[in-house]
């Protein structure tokens, strides 16, 4: 079935020919050469004599790459060297190599000979886009801000920073070889010499692919953690993430099957929730696929909001919120998840009317009237706010989505409520200033007005002295209650 | 005996009664319907017939909690659903569900029909007065500064944040469902609507309350990191967490017997050290039983501090230390444990005198004066003042505790000095000149005075250049020294 | 061969003989006592009679002592208590205890009796070294900035930070203790009473000295983490981290002989690459041996720059790279290595270049124009500065050098580029006016050049508006033509 599969996705049918039937012809195969390296086949009897070949030398030249393939299931059906690293003499990075044509990258489409619906489905996922924020804002960061284009004509903040998540685009040398400047890269949104977007062993190692290490949440921590995606350290301290390490030997993560509630059922990591199979779901390799927010933007939207906005049809967020309930079922009742998922809303909510949506009008409004430059990054307030929604922002967001209560409070709110107050709001009025000694009334007029409109609303006035009376009493009186109570107790 | 204890501690004992004795008669319960759900309840005949009623649909309904609980104790010893989740329909959560009377909520007071002497010992602690807090200064932060009252009259900051690790107070709504904005939760303070308080949960997690997990430093991880009170990386620091970590395997954790030195040796975790039994000392689940010192509020105080100032008798901190030196004894010697006290000690006495109590000192004086308003959180030496002693400073007293040295250091004193000198001494001099233009020449009087008095002090006084002669030759010669060789060899 | 080893190494040949020779006739030991202490001994014939006596007692006193080390090789060996702990009555620290003259401190002079290579080559590594860090910049920091002398002469945040991972220069008072400001210390460079350098345990932890936990990536992370080192937090974002935590339990960790590629192949601790054997390299306790770069100064070097200005004559930087690249080549093609040290050296010298040469010139004109005090850290522009290569420039370093994409960015340059422009800068332009107002109009005229200079070059004139207009269109056009793509696909 595999060599059908193989046959039936075959893109090079020319070299798979040989790999069935060209076994003691074809001349020009180095493993011909000699009786030695005929001995050195013999263990290897079961590959293709490709794969035979590569094995017995790089059984010494790598020892560990060798024994890493040798646990994998892809030696148990026979798949080795030949069969991923093959090439095309027409694929822009075939080179020659011991007399075959091989690539050092094996892509997603590679991949796709047996594990077709798994590329499909990553395809489709935001993760396979990853690399296209090349030209967004964060590269102006990389290339501009914080580096420059001095690593043959590309920044080394990108090679070594974005690009190492996102994926870099490769590029191949004239002579074959792979740019440094685009390799070393296993970014999952990789764009590969073949046109093929992402990088399987972004989550499944080499060169043993094991789940158990892709199922691990070390794995998603590769990319998601630190001070503007801490999912993975947020994961740690959530029930969830105490439950896995403290039984990680009944996660049965080695298993093929891993249904939760039937093939473990002691923790979920990432992947349960977002990619593995449930009793009712099945596997999914879009990642996306059961979310219902986008966290990421400054102001959170529906994770179909986008493309309602541009007439595309996707997955509706409801039917992906239904689809991750149907996951917390598997250890949750109907009850319990919809209250969390009422909890987690209000916080964003919250983030989005309070500080969000404010922050963004009153920046858009800096630009509109030139009180900002066009450049991005030269001014305090757009560091200012690119750490309230960018870093703490985020992290009180995920950190609700995914229960760790001091990523919500401690990293997170507390955070971006000192952010806006004593930076943000501070720097707006400074730069009123500025422009209306600049002679630039009418801006300075628009933004003052705006800044008050918001100040004076419901959730801010507290901070200009106006609480209204009834609620300082009650907050007063409950403050003494708490002191009386908590004191003599 | 099990069932005895049972008896003698029930408080629901009509329900008892049906437990034991009303299997066969009672035709309301849902069991007797039809042969098929006899078929179904056959595999529990050793459980209480509520409980085999409520497992045999559960275990096809949320198959991860059944099994969970089937390798609980729990499911050893007979218990069931029903025995921890019955009801009385005066509770005020009771709820009918398939012709039972049950609570969602399990609380501290159901968990007493067996475990009366962990919860009483839990009781008396801090712990149990965690929600308490929700009058405090830290609601003010989640209701009005970084929140508001939107998620049905709670703040989605609390709901999500604080009240996670504090506990929420339990609201049933009038349908008895559990209200959104206090449930789920499973913090340590929970008021229940049965009026008692704590969440066994918060610890020993549904519903296979494994002690190997409870006993693993992620669990106390669920609230104690971050940066305000990271004992669980400072943990991960010490050489306690790399012993850990490295021989975990040998840690016995699964034994009900889990006695230092005896049952174990490799390392301690944080409930070692706090909580379980050693040779000489019972366990207790009154986890500050072992601590002398509070490190929580601004300025350190010995914890029986404010006892004693209210006429009250508590254990005395000496007591406490030396419960916790019996503890560090079965690795450490006595020499060692002193010289160690007496290090910890110094740093949080150093803490206490260089800045937290002139830093508390200034203001007060600032709010006395009116130099500051009433409102909290609405000027940046506020915010200055709180991340100096609610987050840095505990920091470095907490590593200083555990002996993390990068949290003393970097994460902590160098942050602390960082904040005093280079912002909140400006700030301070900035409140002056501002008092002094608006006419309050007394209290800018007074202001500058203190800190005046503070900043000569010896300890201060390199930062005005006064560092006196003989020390500064002294560190010059250090310096040229070490640079000698350094530099040379 | 262990006891020839022994004799061979053996500093104390007195009380060798006793070991070997001397057991029936001393009537000072207190073993010969009673008969009950003789039964306490016959578990222990294997012994010598002075650790036999030792363990008599201990295994009580000290369960956990006792049992660590009966795990320990050093058992199976026959090293006792008295082994390690014996000393000569000329010993600076030695004390009489039960009869026997021992030393509470076993110095890496002790462990060279039978472990000389390792010491020998430990010694001459940049962490025997780590205690002279004493007179340098960072005592000022623990001693007059966050300290003061106030316990026992020495300040609490030495003795509780700084020390803890460079080590302290143990002092024993006249009655025969240890000075309680200097131990209990493992610092790695700690420096003993017999003069010798080092602690051993500062890795290999008491009692057991196992080498699974050695080798273990928290051994290093007892210092090696936080906010301006964080090498450990790095490995576990790196794909090296993510390995071992998925397969810890084919580490093979216990294996005397371990040799990467031969002994374990799923993933490299922090000690395979820095210390462990390869195919082709022996281990080495020295571990700068691999290493090319220094990465912790402000401007980074090749490891052996200073030692070549010095005239000194150490192993080059490039047999050190040379030497690394051959444990990378256990898992990876030659190809791969050289094109990651593009991309390492590439993200060194943009930061070399970009910020901190141009960082360190300002400062340096700064203090020689006089334009700053004398007194480090009393101005915020000397934290600033700090903060940039100390904390952030190294986290951005380390991020390239280990491959942790997260600490390369957001945890490194971003925070590099914010501190250079929106405070860095601001920060020199004030102090370039207040030194004009003052009158020091040769050092504002040399500093308001320079920084022009700097901010004029390439790499920087973004930041005054000035990019060139073929770069700027060119931006353009690639953001716009990915907002095309992005936001329609």
């Amino acid at each position: 079935m595999y060599i059908a599969k193989l046959i039936r996705q075959a893109k090079k049918p020319v070299l798979l020919f040989f790999i069935f039937m060209g076994l003691g012809s074809t001349a020009s195969f180095a493993y011909e050469n000699n009786g030695l390296t005929k001995k050195a086949l013999k263990p290897f009897k079961h590959l293709s004599k490709e794969s035979a070949t590569c094995a017995s030398c790089h059984r010494n030249e790598h020892r560990s790459i060798y024994q890493q393939w040798g646990r994998s299931k892809h030696f148990g059906a026979n798949v080795g060297c030949y069969e991923c690293h093959k090439a095309d003499a027409s694929d822009p990075d075939a080179i020659r190599h011991k007399g075959f044509q091989i690539a050092v990258i094996v892509s997603p489409k590679d991949c796709a000979q047996c594990h077709s619906t798994e590329v499909e489905q990553f395809s489709k996922s935001h993760h396979a886009k990853a690399a296209e924020i090349l030209g967004s804002l964060d590269n102006v960061l990389a290339e501009v801000v914080e580096g420059a284009m001095v690593f043959h004509g590309q920044s080394p903040v990108a090679v070594n920073g974005c690009w190492q998540c996102h994926g870099s685009k490769v590029k191949v040398l004239p002579n074959g070889d792979l740019d440094p400047t685009t390799w070393p890269n296993t970014g999952i949104g990789r764009i590969n010499p073949d046109g093929s977007k992402g990088a399987c062993t972004a989550c499944h190692q080499r060169h043993e692919f094991s789940m158990k290490q892709a199922r691990r949440p070390e794995s998603c921590g590769k990319c998601h953690l630190g001070p503007d995606h801490p999912q993975k350290e947020i994961y740690e301290e959530s029930k969830h993430g105490i439950n896995f390490y403290a039984n990680v030997d009944r996660m049965n993560l080695e298993s093929a099957k891993w249904v939760a509630g039937e093939d473990y059922d002691a923790a979920p990591t990432c992947a349960t929730c977002h990619m593995s199979a449930t009793i009712e779901l099945p596997i999914t390799h879009d990642v996306g696929d059961r979310i219902s927010w986008t966290l990421r933007p400054a102001i959170s939207q529906k994770i179909d909001a986008k493309a309602i906005k541009m007439g595309k049809e996707v997955k509706p967020w409801l039917s992906r919120r239904n689809d991750m309930k149907t996951v917390c079922s598997s250890c949750h009742s109907s009850k319990m998840i919809e209250n969390f998922y009422e909890q987690f809303d209000s916080l964003v909510n919250l983030y989005n009317n309070k500080f969000a949506k404010p922050g963004a009008s009153i920046m858009a409004a800096l630009k509109e009237e030139k009180m900002i430059t066009k450049v991005p990054f030269d001014e305090a307030i757009e560091w200012t706010w690119f750490f309230l929604w960018h870093h703490e922002g985020r992290r009180a967001r995920h950190g609700a989505a995914m229960q760790a209560p001091d990523y919500v409070q401690w990293h997170g709110m507390y955070e971006v409520a000192h952010r806006f107050y004593i930076e943000m709001v501070p720097e707006i009025k400074e730069i009123i200033e500025k422009a209306e000694k600049k002679g630039n009334h009418k801006g300075a007029e628009r933004v003052r007005k705006l800044l008050d409109e918001i100040l004076n609303r419901d959730e801010h006035k507290w901070f200009l002295g106006k609480m209204d009376k009834k609620t300082a009493a009650k907050r007063k009186a409950a403050r003494t209650n708490f002191n009386k109570r908590y004191i003599q107790e």
